[in-house]
């Protein structure tokens, strides 16, 4: 059969066997459900592909994985899917361990979405298909039947760059009903490849929240999640950019810790916006890679803002020309523990490219007898460290 | 080369290549703009598939397509992509008018989405690449440079249904400092191929609303964006049941009317926790498809609660079992008009498969005397309307 043909009666019945209720979508959808967590934690993927050659899904469930060409580097496996007579792939891998998982399939060698499974995240200029399996710390991934806070996307006005920028806050359970009540602040930043979406996409912090709230492990408290590439208003998408492809490059011109002399006006907007306690002891700040070197700089640089401090396999390097923000290092770190922090918090994976950067940081606190936690985990630079990151940070704040 | 080889190679060379300072995504990135909107407003696609026999682009923009094979039916069209001597398969199309469009590739019969268009929302069960082409109305759907309204994702408690249920509502710019300024609502509903977040993604509805407003077309108002299938607690990924992929039958064993009957839980969750006109002057309520039949039925049930109802493409054939409140739909429908409504507003395309349903309910409203405002588009059941009514009607509200 001519492939266009063969697409096209695909479409007409998709849209024939739909019925009258649904709109009309490009691809009126297959009756096939794809990336089926089974009651054992097997996970059954399907693709259907009559004429293609190969099929296979790429995963971050490598550990699972019988022959993965790409060995440690990538933490990415391929798994051959098998064809049946009517021209559907088929794979059910081995039982997963509880994790939050991306893929995506390989046919013929071009890598695609799996258009069976609706949920697809973005993580700066890439995409992938998402399914989560159940269970241990998973469960805090997980949307429960609890009590949910609130997020709600804004846009505050920045004097420091002159605009208006995007910005997500997450406030607690009962936050709208607690009258005069106040409430601690975390600041969550997020990585290079990112924007003030990704710890809501992928990071799962909205439901982390909930559910260690929820549990009383942690503090009700408002979250903030905000955009540091300072050349944006907002995430891709969502600003007036349109849609268009992220692209690192392209804030190349930006002054170096512009974001961090921005950040006072963050703060400001928060504490006037939202009932908050607006001092050290209510407030904390974290990030991820890049937002773990933000987080350090920022807590360091504005004196007496931050008690409690994480670095999620931060970018702590010390910069070439350590100027404005960046400048006596450490001499402003001392001073940061002089005047006292309640929690300095470093995580990283053995595996992780920034691992010595950290190993340097840590050396450097302990020679200034200065006290932090350290989390050592398995992995790489991954989203599942730094979910993890942050389900063992938030309990430990505003206590 | 072989295909494993072949992905495997391009894996690691975009991880090689993507820096020390992004995370380790799937695919780590291809250096390839695709969905680029040119300034003559032509449209370039690419995707790299050196292995590939055919590649094509099926798009909504079936007005431009040379050679559609699917003709009027889906308003979709495939436009072969031509291959360089690098694999890389281009396509430009002559230029588009202003719209938000829709679209995937087809790869030797395998419909994908692009990858290197990260900008892919979902639609009920399905997914698909996004991009805009400005101009005219276009420039509505835009995020333009001009004071936001905030969005805010929220659960109400609905004793109806004995369950807390996800909501989505937009407060125009300035609500947050405006004091104890009230503000009239309109409750914006989705199609049965949708849940609470469907007017946000493809209906553009936070734009159009932003951009209305700041133009002075539109009053500022509160939006209200609720989940019309009461079997779900919210969309999908955003609800107890995880990741999953919708499915219209799941829905079917819920009483009929339910939704309808619960709907008081949503106003009074509205009324308490904004600043509203909690009156009929100040109450809107509008839907697509099966949320258009949601509207009609609720603005007729609920004597004197709207002066303002918008029926999209709307489902408003009449029930078999005409019971609950589906009961007595003529004698309600005309006290309803009998009562009062400032704007009873219809919209349908002339390809929409409810043309009909919908001549019918203008024939009984004519026949009642009673006073209605209708446009009529080209097109069927589709976003591109669906957006283009909102725009129209929002601006005849609460004056």
């Amino acid at each position: 059969m001519k492939r266009s043909t063969f697409i096209v009666a695909l479409i007409a019945f998709a849209f024939a066997t739909h019925g009258a209720t649904a709109q009309q979508n490009l691809f009126g959808g297959q009756n096939i459900q794809s990336a089926v967590v089974n009651a054992d934690n097997t996970v059954t993927f399907r693709f259907l592909a009559p004429d293609a050659k190969s099929v296979a899904v790429a995963g971050d469930f490598a550990e699972v994985v019988e022959d993965n060409p790409i060995g440690g580097m990538v933490g990415t496996g391929l798994i051959p899917m098998t064809k049946d007579a009517e021209g559907l792939w088929t794979l059910t891998t081995k039982p997963l361990q509880p994790e939050l998982y991306s893929y995506m399939f390989v046919a013929d060698g071009i890598a695609t979405a799996d258009i069976n499974n609706p949920h697809v995240y973005r993580d700066f200029a890439t995409i992938c298909n998402v399914f989560l399996v159940g269970g241990g710390m998973a469960d805090l991934y997980k949307v429960n039947d609890i009590p949910h806070g609130s997020l709600t996307h804004r846009w505050y006005d920045s004097p420091a760059l002159g605009t208006d920028r995007r910005i997500n806050i997450y406030t607690p359970a009962g936050y709208e009903q607690s009258g005069n009540r106040r409430y601690p602040v975390l600041y969550l930043l997020h990585g290079s490849g990112g924007d003030e979406d990704e710890w809501i996409n992928f990071g799962r912090a909205v439901q982390i929240l909930d559910n260690l709230i929820h549990q009383g492990k942690a503090e009700p408290m408002i979250m903030v999640m905000t955009n540091g590439h300072v050349h944006l208003e907002g995430a891709p998408g969502e600003n007036s950019w349109g849609y268009y492809k992220p692209d690192h490059a392209l804030g190349r011109g930006t002054a170096p810790g512009a974001f961090e002399l921005s950040f006072p006006d963050i703060i400001k907007f928060i504490d006037s916006n939202y009932r908050t306690y607006a001092d050290k002891a209510h407030r904390a700040i974290a990030g991820l890679s890049m937002g773990g070197g933000h987080s350090m700089t920022i807590s360091r640089y504005y004196e007496n803002t931050f008690d409690y401090v994480g670095l999620f396999s931060a970018g702590v390097s010390q910069r070439q020309s350590a100027e404005g923000v960046y400048a006596n290092f450490d001499e402003t770190l001392k001073k940061q523990f002089d005047n006292g922090v309640k929690l300095y918090w470093i995580g990283i994976g053995t595996d992780d490219f920034l691992f010595e950067s950290n190993k340097q940081l840590r050396d450097k606190l302990d020679g200034m007898g200065a006290k932090y936690t350290y989390l050592e985990t398995g992995g790489g630079h991954v989203w599942n460290n730094w979910r993890i990151y942050l389900a063992n940070f938030a309990p430990l704040l505003f206590k």
